[in-house]
């Protein structure tokens, strides 16, 4: 298979992939793109970061975390199959909470509070980098405008995420010591949660894409959904360890004036 | 106050109103236009209809119950306030289910099946009235497109679903021996469901409708709700009383030809 390495949709081909060669396409733009590979995220496990630069990081990522459920809910507003709805919905509760469960967000502001944050501004968002709302505010739109199959391909970056959160538990939990087990609790339950989710997501869109048009935009999709994580962290990157933080944008006492 | 009677947005001053003049507003809309006040409705719940003509009516409603889950994950999709998701998220899972609850669209399937239906029939909706789909997408695209306050409000016709509920039981279980408690089961849970999910909608829209003209708005989107369910019963009405059924839609034997 010489294929899979692709740049964007140009195509040597318009033979649909099997299931192995789609899931193989899949797990190359992981191979190539995914943000474990990012020298941000390389600080960050490796203990190298101050503790003003970890707030950065969780501050940031809040936005992320608390737009996946907006995201989720716009997939299922969009489909007439119930049975999707109701695999889907139990994303939006992970992080909304449902019960007596506070879900995923709320298990992040334990995190931010154990970095000094405060909640309200954390919640607030106005300290975030624009290019943090920029990028994720850019996925729930992918999602709620992208034909369906695409849409659910984009969550796919859930294959490539236990590696990622098993390497930053231990990373963090070494590396620092204002990080303890029990701020790390969102990325333990993660560690459970997203590979049930993309074992789903991976069967649906096999079972979907019905053309190599169709196939090959569900991998285009996992590659727009890196480059949403991407550009997180080099906005991070750019103001956090380069210095350069935007007006309005949070800013550390230890960064200096 | 003489000025509840307003028709659409006309009005005479610009003050706000109190809560109590706010929630009287809405409640005449209800005691004005809501659809227990259509012929069909009576003649349904009085036991005047034909077994076929209890089924047009659940077919075609059938496309409303299944669109409720969309239109609840849209207004969900759409707002930072997570607390305000996780209270409405409940309505998606009472009407697709959760975990071991089948949800409201199998409860009404149930309903389907009993009055003789084949179920990939209804749900596929091919059989059902063009005027019925194009009420319900109005609604989902309502709420999907209206500010946050005013979709919430076009939710509030359930502030007059339990009284509707109470008589379509009682009237249907002794109007009509195809009917039996088991089929009921959609509305009994209604009952339950209903009045939390409307006495929520009410303190946010009282909480969050800053303006007079807000609350006027309010008050439309509840106008606009009984118009998408007072449609459906004339067409309903029009086709299946009067005998006028449009190219396409279900055709029941004893019609005729």
């Amino acid at each position: 298979m010489t294929d899979i390495h692709l740049k964007g949709t140009a195509r040597t081909d318009n033979k649909l992939w099997s299931n192995d060669e789609f899931e193989a396409a899949i797990q190359a733009v992981g191979a190539e793109r995914y943000h474990d590979k990012h020298p941000f995220h390389k600080l960050l496990h490796g203990g190298k970061l101050k503790k003003s630069q970890v707030a950065a990081w969780a501050l940031n990522r809040y936005c992320y975390q608390s737009a996946v459920p907006r995201k989720d809910a716009a997939l299922v507003s969009r489909t007439f199959d119930r049975e999707l709805r109701r695999e889907w919905m139990h994303r939006v509760l992970e992080h909304d909470g449902y019960e007596n469960d506070d879900g995923g967000i709320e298990r992040w502001l334990i995190l931010t509070d154990a970095l000094g944050l405060d909640r309200d501004y954390v919640q607030s968002m106005r300290g975030a980098l624009p290019a943090t709302r920029f990028a994720v505010e850019a996925y729930v739109t992918f999602v709620r405008e992208q034909p369906l199959t695409i849409a659910v391909a984009s969550s796919l970056t859930e294959l490539f995420a236990p590696k990622i959160h098993k390497e930053r538990i231990s990373g963090m939990l070494e590396g620092y010591d204002f990080i303890d087990d029990r701020v790390m609790a969102y990325f333990k339950q993660r560690l459970v949660q997203a590979p049930r989710d993309a074992d789903f997501a991976l069967k649906y869109i096999k079972e979907h894409a019905a053309t190599r048009a169709e196939q090959e935009a569900c991998v285009d999709a996992v590659r727009f959904k890196c480059n949403v994580l991407w550009v997180q962290l080099d906005a991070l990157h750019h103001a956090y360890v380069n210095g350069n933080v935007p007006p309005g944008a949070w800013r550390p006492e230890d960064l200096g004036p």
